[in-house]
């Protein structure tokens, strides 16, 4: 749909938000065919839930869901798509360690898109999921 | 069930989470037997979707919909308790305006309580709404 | 936005599908302008979760759910739109009555429509709480 | 945890429920290690969204999503549980075809448990995904 997107120029996307650039989200891998994206965060002492104990608040993990559910749609629309709403569900607590959503698009269809994340630790265990909607338009 | 907590409780509590103080949300309102709550957020750059735009990047909403959601119960529980997972719907672009989020339990059960959480502009627009389940004991 | 549909032609409506007709949901109420709906489905022995306990499964209630917020912003439409997708959160057993599903809509917008759900038993107690995403045209 | 229920036991247990039964959802196949499960549903007529055109409405599909999910965490909880809440979003029309729900649990904890479930058609087409919610203690 789109001209193979690169690590790269969704990267560029991302730092073009003052919010995402913000948190320090890095794309660490994409797969424009298969409309697949992996988006890193790395802990830090403001994403803490109560201070020293290096356990991540929900709000940055709902934050880097939404942001790699759209930029796997980003990577069939040509950039960013407006999402219409998504659910995140906490499965365990995520303490000192970075995290990798790994955004899948489920179905991009001409209205709307959907597209489901997960989220990892270090270990590899999975520590929260998402689910979101998109409109399938960039804007 | 829990012996009135005030704004300043609550606001101690948010304050006691490193993420929540960074972000600046103060509480506005509370109503200990109704079991509502008011969450404001102010503007800032940091939250900016895109540079210049004064438009609100949905992630600090998402984090607003869960932190107020979660304090509403904890007018009942006694303090914050664990999202189990929550619903964001983007209705309308926020921009160049202060958010409150108004969080009414609509059950507080034995394991688990159910609250909704709407969001508004300084015009009184509803620019998005919430819907959380969370564990009904402290932890 | 439509002229004022009335219960008679709402509830043709659902009688025009098999499977909602099927079920026996009736209109109760309507209002065009506040885009609200109330719809009602009795108990029947087949709507069961557990033989002779007269408790309703999760199945009829969602789908209850799903069809009043469907015809809240058919008030806006003039007819039955698509529904991008729902959450129910069921919270507390509904046991030998009858079901009432008021439905309200958040936000009608260009492409999707938001609606909030409350399904309450004979007593008024709430027994479900949904709220879904519908595209905003008819089809 | 339990110890290996067949698809007969759990067939047993869908059918011990009036509303399930009444439907006439089968187990196609489950693993009990894995915890996954698959159950079909045959189209009837009483099932179509509008007279005559095969096509599927969604509350039967809202039903079958939610009982695959249930069942799948009944394969570690020895039987059904209660569903918290679930979310059902549709992908494409479902015309002239028998439907599949796999199920499989992301997470089963010691309150909750986190089940996906993917609904296919005939040809294997993504028709409709569900994420539910259930408490993790039979009842």
């Amino acid at each position: 749909m789109t001209d193979s997107l690169t690590v790269a120029d969704v990267q560029a996307m991302l730092d073009a938000s003052p919010y995402i650039r913000g948190t320090g989200m890095k794309v660490a891998h994409l797969d424009a065919n298969a409309l697949e994206i992996a988006v890193e965060l790395a802990m830090r002492p403001e994403f803490e839930r109560r201070a020293g104990t290096g356990q991540w608040h929900g709000g940055p993990i709902a934050a880097l869901i939404d942001t790699a559910g759209d930029y796997a749609l980003a990577l069939h629309a040509g950039g960013p798509v407006p999402t219409i709403n998504f659910r995140t569900d906490y499965l365990r607590p995520a303490v000192d360690t970075s995290l990798t959503a790994t955004a899948r698009v489920r179905r991009a269809g001409r209205t709307v898109g959907v597209v489901d994340i997960d989220v990892t630790d270090d270990a590899g265990r999975l520590v929260a999921v998402g689910r979101g909607s998109y409109g399938a338009r960039t804007g």
